[in-house]
């Protein structure tokens, strides 16, 4: 995805790799944040009619990742438990703008760029992961991670100017990179 | 359902029935409330394996049937837009008991008893409606509504003694009764 300021260091792949069980735990609860946050998308603006049937359709298909990942973990024998977040999701929030309509775009092209992320990342797991079942179970999670970011990125600029929409990305893409550029401690899809 | 104290009256058949575009407004909402509240017990409770894969499959039916909902709204020409609540699900929130594992257990009650009120209605409309394709549309969801007040039923029974269950039910089925023994003026699946 060439939205993305800086590309994944292999100093994530490497953690990641040698902690591929907290991994899949933390998988599991990206697919269903992400789930939520297009709920919460749809609760907020219930009269986009646009809006409302595309992030149904995101939120849908989340559940299944989510369910997908949980078999996962069921066949490798990792109990579901709640995990710490890395400061990722929460410093990208904060860049959100509080004043509509602000707010929605902000909105959307946050949530479209942690898809972009998350679709880098799955690539990498499928390139690097070990076991050949795994990587292609990451490797069929991507596709939908890169159409999920053009979801965003078609909502944003079917409600807002163009030029204003390439601009903002622009803008959170760079804050994104940034969140990105220490390795967090912990092993996490966006550590 | 016997669970259900008392039987909907014939005024609320009435009401929905001469209103039936808003109902069909209410109803949308009602399906995608349904799969946040099936989304928040998910994250409030991520550790409890059962609970999470049956709450993940109620999600995702009850986001299928806003999908479908929402393709009657539009062939009915019918603009998507907010919607005051009545006094039926806040009423039944306010009896949750905020210490756990109370919490829980009212939680997963209270979630059965909408199902079980809505299998009942959308009975009834599936009788009374004079569209014969709308009124099969009602008739098709009816199974499921069922279907999601037995694995609420099932959770409880999971986490909880059956005897609390049944007991703490009763009482709280006699509450759901009452908040919905006076017709609320705005016509709504829930007035
Ligand atoms: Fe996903
Ligand atoms: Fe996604
Ligand atoms: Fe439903
Ligand atoms: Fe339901």
């Amino acid at each position: 995805m060439n939205i993305l300021k800086q590309p994944t260091s292999y100093t994530w792949v490497e953690q990641a790799i040698t902690n591929i069980d907290t991994i899949l735990l933390d998988h599991s609860h990206c697919e269903r944040k992400a789930a939520g946050v297009a709920l919460n998308l749809m609760f907020r603006y219930p009269s986009n009619t646009k809006l409302v049937r595309d992030l149904t359709a995101i939120a849908r298909e989340e559940l299944e990742h989510f369910e997908l990942v949980n078999q996962w973990l069921e066949r490798r024998g990792i109990p579901l438990a709640p995990l710490s977040s890395p400061p990722y999701a929460a410093g990208l929030k904060a860049t959100i703008r509080p004043a509509e309509p602000n707010r929605l775009l902000d909105s959307l092209l946050i949530s479209g760029l942690i898809e972009a992320r998350s679709h880098e990342r799955l690539g990498l797991l499928a390139t690097h992961c070990p076991d050949p079942e795994l990587a292609e179970f990451y490797h069929s999670l991507m596709a939908s991670e890169a159409r999920h970011f053009g979801i965003y990125w078609v909502l944003a600029d079917t409600y807002f100017d163009r030029d204003i929409v390439k601009m903002r990305l622009d803008e959170l893409a760079i804050k994104e990179s940034e969140l990105l550029s220490t390795l967090h401690p912990e092993p996490r899809i966006h550590s």
